[in-house]
Order: structure tokens, then C-alpha cells, then sequence
């Protein structure tokens, strides 16, 4: 398995061509996938060395599941797996975007497109802005 | 200063209007912001709960610097506030978007719109998708 660049000096980060990827004490980056098409946030989870190797690797976005500590290639249970059309960094290379195609209805376990479903109103409670589901988590997961 | 709601169960967190964050074992919770208007991907940072706290009731992005350790109103020193439009929280609320109104040339520190200005290429180094400064970045924060 290909490793990633050292980190190098912030000139070099910020401005060079070798993919340097900090990863945080836990060994984890920030990805926030976001749909190639219609630009909607999907979801942000994290990613491990291997599992970011394993996204360029296979053209699909896996990630590492800090609930189950396993690596978690998204959608191998639902088959709304996510094509990566292209991977951004950030500036000090310490953080992710995935462009990539939802394939099945959404990205959420909830049933939703995406996890970003409710925003905070002025009084800090929320409101949904996608009430209704995509699919019935139910049917894709299995009955938890 | 007011206090967030305390963690309920799954499904009061998924689908209950309570805003009840989660923060990390750094007391951080990640939040990337997204231009409003253009839906482009600016920067993703991180909010402790008073900076969080204080981004509900300036309606600017105020996050936690990690490396400075200490509350950071973005904009402070480069005029580059971000005025929130919205902001949203995640399934599990342990994530936060906000989409901004980013005031003068740009979000990102080098100078660029946005800090996320580099793709990943197949080969595993990176390639520039905007060239070009918004702003020179010695101007706005003094040279270093």
C-alpha cells in the first residue's frame, strides 16, 4: 500500500503538490462528501491512512468508522455506495472534500439524502429542512 | 451565556428539535463553512461551545483556533467576516455547516477564496484548481 508524502514546511504544505495528509492523535482526518452534481453536503465522517489510501484506491468513498473502529466502505450494507468524481485539501492539508455520486436514494442512515437535515433557528432549536425520508432505513439496514 | 441541550438518545438526536451538540474529547466540534450563495466550499475549522455560543448570537462565524488556543472571530484582523445566513447540525449532531456571506476577497489565510483549492490526482500528487491570489495575504494580516 502507497504511502503519503511527509509533512513538509507550511510553504510546502500550502503550496506544493505533495499530498501530505495530517491525520489528528487519533489517526483520523475530517472528509465531508458532498454531491458532484447538485453540490448538496452530504455527510463528514473520518478517515484513516489506510481507508483514504483505500478511497483512491477503489474510486469509492471509505472511511473509518470511530463507532465500530473498522474500516466502513459506505454502502456495502445499503448499496448506496459514493463514486468519487474528485478530492479536494485544504490549505494545511489536515482536512477532505469527496465530490462525489450518491448511488440509492441518500447518504443518511436515516433515510435522508444527506445527514445535514435540520438547521438551528435564532431561538437554538431546530427545523427540519428534508422532513421526509428517501427510503426506509428499516428496509436497507435491516431492523435494528 | 446560555447552554446547549444534553445528549439524548438516538432518537431524540436524530430526529428531535432539541439542539444538543457533541464535542469532542478536545471539547471541538468540526463546522465547515459554505458560501451561501455560490454553495462553494470555503474552510473547515473547529468550535469549542462558547465560540459555537457566540456564532448563535453575533450571526458571525466565530470558531476555536487549535494552534493559537484561543477564540477566533474570523475576520477579526482581515475584515473577512463571515456573516452566518444558516446554519445546520448533522444526524448525530456531532457537526456543524455554515453557510456564509464571506465579506471581503476570501475565506483562506494564502490569500484564495477558499482553502479547499487543490485536487487529489490519480497519481497521488496535487494539482491547483485556482491558481491565482484574491488578495495578498502579506497585505491584509502583515508580512511573517
Amino acid at each position: 500500500m502507497a504511502s503519503f508524502a511527509p509533512r513538509g514546511d507550511k510553504k510546502e504544505l500550502e503550496e506544493g503538490s505533495a499530498f501530505a495528509p495530517k491525520f489528528d492523535a487519533d489517526g483520523l482526518i475530517p472528509a465531508m462528501a458532498i454531491d458532484a452534481d447538485t453540490r448538496e453536503p452530504l455527510m463528514l465522517a473520518y478517515m484513516n491512512a489506510e481507508s483514504l489510501q483505500l478511497t483512491l484506491e477503489k474510486g469509492e468513498a471509505v472511511y473509518w468508522s470511530r463507532s465500530r473502529q473498522e474500516i466502513w466502505h459506505k454502502g456495502a450494507t445499503s448499496g448506496h455506495v459514493q463514486k468519487v468524481r474528485e478530492i479536494r485539501t485544504d490549505c494545511d492539508q489536515d482536512a477532505i472534500i469527496l465530490y462525489v455520486n450518491q448511488r440509492g436514494e441518500g447518504a443518511c442512515h436515516t433515510g435522508r439524502s444527506g445527514c445535514f437535515y435540520r438547521k438551528i433557528e435564532p431561538n437554538g432549536s431546530l427545523s427540519f429542512t428534508e422532513e421526509g425520508r428517501k427510503f426506509d432505513p428499516d428496509a436497507v439496514y435491516g431492523k435494528k
